[in-house]
């Protein structure tokens, strides 16, 4: 089925083929970021890995989806009075630019997210990936417009925009309450002065990294703050629905009554991710002629990947039409899992670091947990935990546009169980103390996260 | 299964929502060609449509590619002692940016192309729209790069390069013989006035809208021209298993010895177009470190859809495993009833228009014929020939960069049966006797085509 990635090449002997060159965008370190972090997990596949933010694949029911296609292609041909191979081959071709299930995922907003759009402002795409990629072709004039983005930041954005040769302008967020409105304001007044600010992106929902959720007064305030100055909000909610302790507070998309949020959703962590489905909901319009923003986008969809797999496009479908509509049967038992695995994450960093200076946040939902050390962690402390101790996590500043966290790290909960938990935490906690002994934390004290 | 697209809005009473400006190149007149010709097919659903370039779908066997997938999933449970749902979890997950079936792919070529490259110079990507997306945003600096592109051209790569803010240098072909090389070293040198020449985006096989095929010495002097001038081919070889009359010519890849041509692939054509499989293959080197050019623009892959749906791919290489690894046994059922429409077709167009002075070509293979008019055919024949004669052709106009073909249509054979292909032409012929009738002709006799 897969393929072997480094097996020698039958071509060894073949003359070395000519040189190219790149667009100069792609030699900057910080698009090296996921790379690095690939080959480490690559190098040591037996360590215990804390850092792909990936869903657990024994929650996934693959086999079922393809049943319940199949089940919903019958349907659809009763419905139609065809035969069912009609209603394959439909699927096997050519579809609209903006997706075949815009209806569906409409209705899922209104259900699970109290968000209320029509389905023509929907487009569904390639996972939420290509919505970004989309968003910020099509929004974007990189000679003069500025994204604001919170930082730190999930790197599909940043390296996006710096790819493109969009301007960044970092709005740093508090550790457990993220953005703050205030610092937005101060942070759009000064990148003003950097070009047109045409949009913020951020996350309200247990954000990736730092795992923290915006208050409900924070989520008001920042509507209107970018309301005031005609910032549109690039909110991905890709976590949204994996909320730990409190019932959710609503997106901003939820809050939103004049149309300043842009949504970005997603299905790889509610349904699984090699489905590649996500979508953005753009309900905007654009002048002169007040086009519908989702399809004046769908110029740039077609551009990019034409249109979205009609067959995977169905699977979403037919799973939620099996559960009413709602996400929520599909989501229950993986919030249930994720909720325990972070709880034995959370109760194994207290076994085993609760006497040393080390803190940990307690993330209220999402794949994330942030770590804080009285020492900095990066690339060769990585490298040292990965080799000696067997344990994999992500140095915080992968992730720092102008922030510096060189103290912290980001633990994925999500991707490892529960008894591999306890045993990674002891590796990790192993690591630190040596640290620790090693006297090598004093040169650390002090310094900034 | 599917959603109905101009449903009334339940949200009408909602209060307008506000204006956002979008990217100024999404206002280029030459990005709504696509959304024109579906509007028109749209708009007009009984009409017969020789617009679209889609495959025939009853062609498809989406079904049994889902049964070859479930059995490969099982055989490959066997092979690895696993359960086969661990395999089809594994399906489920984020997977290698470059894709899981370089290695099928690179022997495919092998087989059916006679090009020899290394899975590591093979990234998959959803439909070779996106491996269009990738090379441009990866290779080109809009700034200062310029894009030859053999003109008329595939919208899809004119879009793209004027969505990136590319500069595209047009190429006048031939109507029957394509590219000619000394045409390409003038334009080479004219365009390098305008900056820095990166790459020419041409077909050799069966080109999309002309449906011409580069001879064989053609593709050789071509190599020659953009190998003296540092010009790099992207190949699109969307059709290059088409062929209806002569043995295949090899492709530039096939004929490529210095690394002189980057290869874009399809299985939308060969397998089916919902799939939205394509790749490309580039095994060039980038300065400095020399790596690999495919490795390097993973991180652009990375930044579009992060990867390549795995169970699609699955189902590529499924199909392929079955059939030795060629892909000619799914081609030639296709390729035999597409010669057939092809003959039909022309056929058609002798019995219904031979005593008028339109005249058409004789594609040896692709998906397209050109029918050239005594009269200018625009936007407005199109809406009449659509309305009042049931058929829906495509203005070669839509596709010229600088070119002015104005007499010309693009006519598919691909996506209407025999019957329908008469009964469309006969229209056609209609609506061509109707217009020589009315003198129309002579207001456009020694118009440019």
């Amino acid at each position: 089925m897969t393929s072997p990635t480094n097996v020698p090449s039958p071509g060894a002997s073949r003359p070395p083929t000519r040189s190219v060159t790149v667009n100069a965008n792609l030699h900057d370190a910080s698009l090296d970021v996921m790379n690095f972090l690939n080959e480490i997990a690559e190098a040591y596949p037996r360590a215990i890995s804390f850092a792909p933010g990936r869903p657990l694949e024994s929650l996934f029911h693959v086999e079922d989806h393809l049943a319940h296609l199949t089940e919903a292609v019958s349907d659809t041909a009763a419905q139609q009075g065809t035969r069912p191979e009609a209603v394959w081959q439909a699927l096997g071709q050519y579809a609209r630019t903006n997706g075949t299930i815009a209806d569906v995922i409409a209705e899922q907003l209104r259900i699970d997210e109290k968000i209320d759009v029509v389905p023509e402002a929907i487009m569904v795409t390639v996972g939420a990936q290509e919505a970004m990629a989309v968003l910020l072709a099509g929004l974007f004039d990189p000679a003069k417009d500025v994204l604001l983005v919170s930082d730190p930041a999930y790197v599909g954005i940043s390296g996006l925009a710096r790819l493109l040769g969009i301007a960044i302008a970092p709005v740093p967020v508090e550790d457990d309450h993220g953005l703050n409105p205030v610092v937005v304001e101060q942070a759009i007044a000064a990148a003003s002065r950097q070009g047109r600010i045409v949009a913020l992106y951020t996350s309200a929902n247990f954000s990736n990294p730092l795992g923290y959720s915006l208050s409900h007064q924070r989520r008001l305030d920042l509507l209107d703050v970018c309301a005031r100055h005609g910032v549109v909000i690039l909110e991905d909610d890709a976590y949204g629905m994996f909320a730990y302790d409190e019932p959710r507070r609503p997106s901003l998309k939820a809050l939103d009554r004049r149309g300043d949020v842009i949504y970005i959703g997603s299905f790889a962590k509610t349904i699984f991710p090699g489905l590649r489905i996500g979508y953005l909901v753009a309900d905007q319009q654009v002048p002169p002629a007040n086009i519908p923003l989702a399809k004046m986008l769908s110029k740039v969809k077609s551009l990019v990947t034409v249109n979205t797999p009609p067959l995977l496009q169905a699977m979403v479908s037919a799973a939620l039409r099996r559960t009413g509509g709602s996400l929520e049967p599909w989501v229950a038992p993986k919030r249930d899992k994720y909720r325990r695995q972070r709880d034995a994450m959370l109760a194994a960093l207290q076994r085993e670091l609760q006497d040393t200076p080390v803190t940990w946040n307690r993330p209220s939902g999402g794949f994330f947990l942030t770590v804080t050390l009285p020492f900095e962690f990066g690339p060769e402390e990585l490298r040292l935990c990965a080799e000696v101790h067997g344990v994999v996590v992500t140095p915080m500043r992968c992730f720092c546009l102008a922030c510096r966290r060189l103290t912290q790290v980001r633990l994925a909960f999500t991707y490892v169980e529960e008894p591999a938990i306890d045993e990674g935490v002891r590796r990790f906690a192993r690591f630190v103390r040596e640290r620790l002994r090693s006297g090598v934390e004093r040169t650390a004290v002090g310094s900034s996260r």
